[in-house]
């Protein structure tokens, strides 16, 4: 093992470089990773766009595929050498949140054990997975082994996007015979189509207008793909399920105009579940919002994390109920990901992921 | 029976005028009841000021207490002579939406069996109680006979103000052990904090400013009472907590500031409860909300009705567990019922409920 | 129509036969429904044995497709000479069962308005579907329109088999990503395994031992089948999950072995859903059921009924989810029934459902 | 601090005794908590009269209340000198069994992270509370302060008998207006009555025969108490509640009969909670399982634990809500433990909790 490695870092807006990190030490509940592909997420251009602030000098990225090659010395139950993921948000498992099923607003160590984010830590408050070497924290709570058989870009999607998109469709209590609209068909937004699918929805109804996500995001299990520029959606959403609305509506983008129209095709009674990130206060109009007055749920989820999700995404590949790697459109080395960055964040050339390799 | 009787009808904003009408008669479903208590609600207000739209000469009310009078032809059950209440919600019980536990926004007779507030139809879309005799439709969903030994004064908050502000609780899934900031401490708010205690909620913390209602307060169960006049109540609150901010925070009054302080003493995690009939847009602040990512839940509730939410509420007040008479603070005949609107509409003289009795 | 019609009709123990009976006329909010397709349930064998008791001269069945013939006066919201089906089980709706949702122990009528199977009324409490027509009582609770396109024996497992078997899935609360092990693969059972893939199971065990129900077992979305003639299916289910056992084991029987089977498969905080219709006292064994600590659930159901289950079963066929066709091994004219009743009932031939036609 | 201390020992069947043992050394996650007072449980006496195993030499008991003495080298967020407790069941929290919630099954350190019991580790694994010094293991999930101003033995009970009886109404979903019958009122039932009484039932049935038990029944909320001696329970609950039955039977007994009367009292698509410690095989009879068609839910549960729990639990007893001292009959000094046992395990002298201090 080197005792220096190459890592994306955080140095001021505008500007995620490679440098040099030394290769850190696990503490006695860590692990120490070899990442082996990683990816670029939508939260990472906010960083770099100063628009989500993180320490300067901070290793950025949360979605790590990789070989264990050092456990910390209290660490128990794993090997070095196997292949595992974590996920993006790395609960402690001990904390009050946690210990009330609230993982990723997890507080270990503070006051009260509840932290807003608190679970994320991966490119947040420790340093990322956009690097040859990753520190998994509380490593016998996060590290999960990859099935015999799948490959790195198989499981690139477990960490976050598929965790997150899963989400949006668990939150939103997803019932046998429902009808769901999922606003925007980015990686997240096209998980949480895939997710809808996955618990039964049998009307399922994307937003977008790039072609290639809506090609995708018929793959991905969407019954109809409603291109926003060419119609109305909330009009067009109405029209698709005769005037009934949805039951639960997915908001996949974190913009008023995406989380409005999804209250708006939403029935009485139904769900709006948040995935997005938003950058400004929201409105919730007065009559879709049926004045206070509708049964209305509206929950937002963050990323759920911790090795059981992971194994249980990873299940849901290895079965082969969803495959996943239509999303990953382009490769890079770790050594260029200053390029994958540019492409990324200007989203030119249709992609959708990127996978990197250190 | 006569074949006339008085009625307090909506003639126009403004206007709600004692008068004359014929005694309608049950149709094959329907009960005709003798209304010997019922009361004013803070929605009939909204409904006089023409902010909440209902037809020229509709009858208003709908919270009825009484002894019914003839039962229609296919009503079985019952008896005539029977005393009971109706809740303020009537569901059919046999649209999409009630089959589907969505009883308030039932749509019955709609193409889709959902219809926002469809369940509310006294004094909304149906006559309501306000008269000597009330129709209450699917009488069979719909009657709730009284335990004997209570007084109808006992149970008239049940049909809505209890019913109501009990769901605040319920839709907020109060835990034993958990902290609940309830946001207005008017009858529906002061059942709301009622409703926490009754499903074990240890810290109760009541914001209001009328020293009557902040005194009720604690006797419904609050163990803090916050006056928002006299301090910051959000900072108020979180200094109570200790800076841990609430599990459970219910919303009872229907504007932004209460909503929104209402989010920003929530922990992440927690679930926002909400009652109130807004009059405007709502803004959902950013930070509170935690940019879409606090796993935050934001839950409406319309008030549950039906017979059998009538019997639990009922059995609640039998079996002594709370008294709301407490709540009713003024009595006056139907007769002077445009006088009880007067002193109801400018919140004179401490009222919180009035006892209108035909 | 005809002022008579033909129905098979219960006799005494090991007779239910074709005989004449006169057309009913419905009731204030009843339908009458002239039968285009039904089918021969198990439950009807336990009927035909004396094993589940019910009044001579019934007309048995609970699956119905047909045409609406006849509304009752006070019906709205549908037009005689729709095509419709109705579920085996047909709520009121308005009971204090319904309105808590629990639909299918329906006490409409009785004191407490709960009633052990009360749902249950079609060839059980009242004339039922193995006839030219039927009348289903309160019909705007109850008929669910057949959507365009779809044909009688696409739709012809909703009533019951669908809904039943979907049913095991959800009150097991299978999740994305469960290990789920289903107990016989019959009609039923058969069905509870496609609810569980519809529901985000990974790994799917169907246990039977019949080739052709095996085989269609794949087809419905069994990941394995387990032979249990073959090998032990309790051992073999350990070895497929690798010691694991399983977050949900669907029983689909009725048996003492059957039903002990999944709970020995079952890990620690599992769900045991049990959909079979037992003949005797059954036996919890102390050590699988962890001397009563091993924070088990074992839920029983009755098939959900009523017409939004219907809408939503129908949902999944219209999608192409789930084709339930390949269930219908046989087909009978109705005046063939007995003998369609003695093929069943010997389970002869590999019959899995017929459909019978009047 | 002294390097040996007194500990109640397992010998063998029918043997416990005071000896000494080192005072054991904090490893890293370690929390060496001073015992300032502790209790004997029912499981207690089952390991003593060797019906349970354990390892002879371990230390029993798993109801600390103490001191933090020293704290492990990897513990944050704790002091020594704190006054805490520990709950009966101490979670790692990073298991995957706790990591979906399943906290008292935790297998951490196992292949599949599930392990039936395996939170259970105090005097059953590792060495217990009944002694000088215990270890508290994954301290920083299980420490929970006492809130100031709460003596021992006002919060002696949280450990166990409150978290366990408590989760009999919780595992029940005890609604507000529930009816629940609770099947003996030892410690633990008589913290289920009281637990349903915070949680809005309103008619508590207490079950048992013991006059002081009875008495002790109503004080922590039972509306009525059944003595099994004088009547047929299930007759007189059958009557209490005007032949509507339970909506909730909570079994905290451990025995056929009391299983067996909690299923006959419930009513369809109720809830039997069960906490009992069974010893044989159980029986479900036929008749009041409705031959598996009662929409019925059984739900066991063992003792919930972890920090967050101890601190719900704790503000309970702080908020006054529910005193549990009248639960403590009898104080012994550690050093006459031996006789303690010979008081409890032949439950003379109207015992129900002993505190035991060293």
């Amino acid at each position: 093992m080197p005792q220096m490695m190459k890592a994306a870092i955080f140095v001021e807006p505008g500007r995620i470089v490679l440098d040099e990190k030394k290769v850190p030490d696990p503490g006695p509940l860590d692990a120490l990773v070899r990442i082996t592909t990683t990816t670029i997420c939508g939260t990472d251009v906010h960083i770099l766009k100063g628009e989500y602030p993180v320490a300067k000098g901070l290793t950025i990225g949360h979605e790590p595929v990789g070989i264990i090659e050092k456990l910390g010395s209290a660490v128990e139950g794993f090997e070095e050498g196997q292949r595992v993921i974590a996920g993006a948000i790395t609960p402690s498992g001990i904390s009050n949140a946690c210990l009330c099923g609230c993982h990723s607003q997890d507080g270990a160590g503070t006051k009260h054990g509840f932290k807003p984010l608190g679970g994320w830590r991966f490119g947040n408050t420790i340093d990322g997975a956009q690097a040859e070497y990753v520190l998994v924290p509380d490593a016998m709570a996060n590290l999960a082994p990859i099935p015999d058989g799948l490959e790195d870009e198989q499981v690139l999607m477990c960490p976050d996007i598929m965790s997150t998109g899963f989400s949006g469709a668990e939150s939103g209590a997803v019932k046998i015979g429902d009808t769901v609209a999922v606003f925007a068909q980015g990686p997240i937004g096209l998980c949480a189509t895939a997710g809808a699918r996955l618990m039964g929805a049998t009307t399922i109804i994307g937003v977008d207008t790039v072609p290639a996500r809506m090609e995708i995001a018929r793959a991905m299990g969407a019954d109809h793909v409603v291109d926003f520029k060419a119609v109305d959606p909330v009009e067009e959403i109405m029209r698709l399920t005769d005037g009934r609305g949805v039951d639960v509506a997915i908001e996949a983008l974190g913009t008023q105009p995406t989380f409005e129209a999804a209250l708006r095709v939403l029935r009485p009674g139904g769900t709006l579940s948040s995935l997005g990130v938003y950058s400004g206060d929201l409105t919730l109009p007065l009559a879709p919002f049926c004045a206070g007055l509708g049964d209305h749920t509206i929950r937002t989820t963050l990323c759920p994390g911790g090795k059981e999700r992971m194994r249980r995404l990873m299940e849901v590949i290895a079965s082969g109920r969803i495959d996943t790697r239509p999303l990953v459109t382009h490769r890079y080395a770790l050594d260029d990901i200053e390029s994958a960055y540019d492409l990324f964040s200007h989203q030119r050339d249709g992609v959708l992921k990127i996978a990197i390799q250190p």
